[in-house]
């Protein structure tokens, strides 16, 4: 099961280029700027289309920008496994969250290249565009286009903060191309390294994590009305909206902790957004809105966090005299990665001796939206304190070199290495 | 005790003129527009001129803009005994709060015009500038300058949201007098009446509230300071800055509830300010920002309000592993209206047979400010549901002619009337 072990793969190559795209959209405490269609995405993609070619792999382009890097196999009508994952930053991201991914792809291919070695089937690297959401929302259009999951036409218009089009942008840094997205549909396999952007595992000392499937999640939209009252005016008959909603607030935290589900799993509750109106120091609120996010591996469980949040928002509504609407928002269903490529994971990790565990994402991935129509699977390295989508962002070349290791090894069996 | 029980005091005439008033920056939903400095408080400023040199009063106007109608005494050397409230509103106010006070004094100078009446002291009726401190805050600002409270010129050089400068605004509506602010601080007595702003007239089926005292007010800057964690992560060891908040927020209004002094008052805490920082759905916050009002008729009870909210803090800090700051922000002293007037307005509402009660006031009022200095007190008149600074704001005009009443009859029973 450890497919790449006599080729030349080498952590130390991965982590000096991880460094040198590192420099392009470099920001002072260590992190990175380059959010999709800047600049700084389009002279970090010429910087892997040159490494790329150095290599001998031949690129094609698609309508929404995706990279897609091929080397041919030795039966070029078995179809592709890929690898992939993305460039693009937050806008104060870190060196690793997508990149990692992607250049631990590259390395792949680069020890295939030095070894001369050939897989049966072709092998593709794919830099997706747009993972992010950063500078255009909605997160994952490139994945999300060529799926079928977000439409083309309409991510094409999309607009960021400023009025600049996604269409526009992406010829303007030249990197529109002409090629069919749904081209991607046909893969055989689908395979993706990616930072943790949790604390699971470097708290429990593991070395790689085994992506068994991605949560559930459920966003809502939560309004409280009352009534506007001076803050000089007594407390009894006032119809705060803030203190109807704080609890509710507490609630979506004690929610996730009580959904534990038979794995052990406990749920995710988040609030990440709230605005008060009419905020004014010395008025009571009349209105209050926040948003929900829900997540559990265990869909039954998810539905009963919803049922349990409305519950609570109807007993505080009627304790407190207020309106309380928890509107749902959004729905992604659980999406359970292959089981045959779990398996090999965890096989390829067992081989090289590295310490792994299973676990979830919580967190979406191009790989999340791939898995809706490819066999996929993902593989975690841990990174420090959990932190990512900020400057700080870290991991050790150990833990580098042991993602590329289990993702080689995998994505090798699965393409067949004929020679290495 | 009913000094003005022989003049023709009008309820219909006082109604009439608020009626008048009130057409000035109407809003379509019944409400004024009437904010400090504007075109339209020039047009409410001059109204109120016309009206009161009808009845043949001189107007002062002093450096920032406060109208002082003097109707001479038999005495001049006395120490005028002055009514007074305000004419601006706030952006989407009513057309009582303020208003009320301005023209029950000016009825109360047309009754005595009307009767030929005389005072022993001279009789002042006030117009102060900016109130609301809607446009141009703080709000008081006339008042305060009189009083020495705010620096005058500080106040004029103050701009509001669009940049436009408190002075040149007030010259440009032709409202910067020349006369010393500092000459109203030698009154012999103050007395405002004003709508409740609160439900508790109402409720009670009072028809007049006798002012005693206003309450003390602490105000604080609330921050916690977590890290922020993706909404797809687990919740053990995140550091939640508004999961920390939540429940502060909560003990906000369990703090005011607890504290009830001897007299069985307890008091008032809000919180009407909340932004969550990055503010992203799914992102748990790393940092919350709120303020916190509190506010008590007993200083000792409103210490003890600041201290169980900074207790609180520190133990969620602890157990949550978060940094709260609870900063003092602003304070003021409870004030205690004048004992010998509040005991006259309770004789003047005895005398006309209303229901009257006892009652502080929780909200800054001119009269606030000039208590600092000079014997005064508030009348309140009950407001429909304790609505105000909205459009929706009502009264009766049973209510208006009940506060002018004892309005009339405390003031004049404190000039001295002569002749009526």
């Amino acid at each position: 099961m450890s497919a790449g072990r006599n080729l030349p793969l080498s952590g130390e190559r991965l982590w000096s280029s991880l460094m040198e795209m590192a420099r392009i959209g470099a920001l002072p405490n260590g992190g990175c700027d380059r959010q999709a269609l800047t600049d700084e995405d389009g002279e970090g993609r010429r910087l892997l289309q040159r490494w790329g070619e150095e290599v001998g792999l031949a690129l094609t382009v698609d309508r929404l920008g995706n990279m897609v890097f091929r080397r041919e196999g030795r039966d070029p009508s078995r179809p592709p496994v890929a690898i992939g994952s993305h460039l693009d930053t937050q806008p104060t991201g870190g060196k690793f969250d997508g990149v990692l991914g992607v250049l631990a792809g590259l390395e792949i291919m680069r020890a295939l290249h030095e070894a001369g070695a050939e897989t049966e089937a072709p092998l593709l690297l794919v830099n997706w565009t747009n993972e992010e959401g950063a500078r255009f929302a909605p997160p994952m259009m490139g994945s999300g286009a060529v799926m079928g999951i977000l439409p083309e036409a309409e991510i094409l218009a999309k607009r960021d903060g400023g009025g600049a089009v996604f269409g526009e942008e992406l010829r303007r840094i030249g990197w529109a191309g002409e090629a069919d997205p749904a081209a991607l549909r046909n893969l055989g396999a689908y395979l993706e390294l990616h930072i943790e952007q949790g604390p699971v595992l470097e708290d429990g000392g593991f070395d790689v994590g085994v992506v068994t499937h991605a949560l559930a999640q459920s966003w809502f939209e939560v309004t409280t009305e009352g009534a506007e009252s001076h803050g000089g005016s007594r407390m009894a008959g006032r119809r705060d909206a803030l203190m109807a909603a704080a609890p509710l607030v507490s609630a979506v935290e004690e929610i996730a902790l009580a959904a534990v589900s038979a794995d052990g799993e406990a749920g995710r509750g988040t609030v990440g957004q709230l605005d008060v109106h009419p905020g004014s120091r010395n008025v009571s609120p009349g209105r209050v809105r926040f948003s929900v996010d829900m997540r559990h591996g265990d869909p039954g469980r998810l539905d009963w966090m919803g049922r349990e949040l409305a519950a609570r928002a109807a007993a505080i509504a009627a304790g407190r005299k207020v309106r309380i609407e928890v509107a749902p928002f959004w729905h992604s269903p659980p999406t359970p990665f292959d089981s045959a490529l779990v398996q090999r994971v965890r096989d390829a990790a067992a081989a090289r001796g590295l310490r792994a565990r299973d676990i979830p994402t919580g967190i979406g991935h191009d790989a999340v939206y791939v898995a809706r129509r490819v066999p996929s699977v993902m593989v975690f390295a841990p990174c420090h304190g959990g932190v990512s989508h900020n400057e700080a962002e870290s991991i050790t070349p150990d833990w580098a070199t042991a993602g590329l290791q289990v993702l080689a090894d995998a994505a090798l069996a699965t393409a067949g290495l004929v020679r290495g």
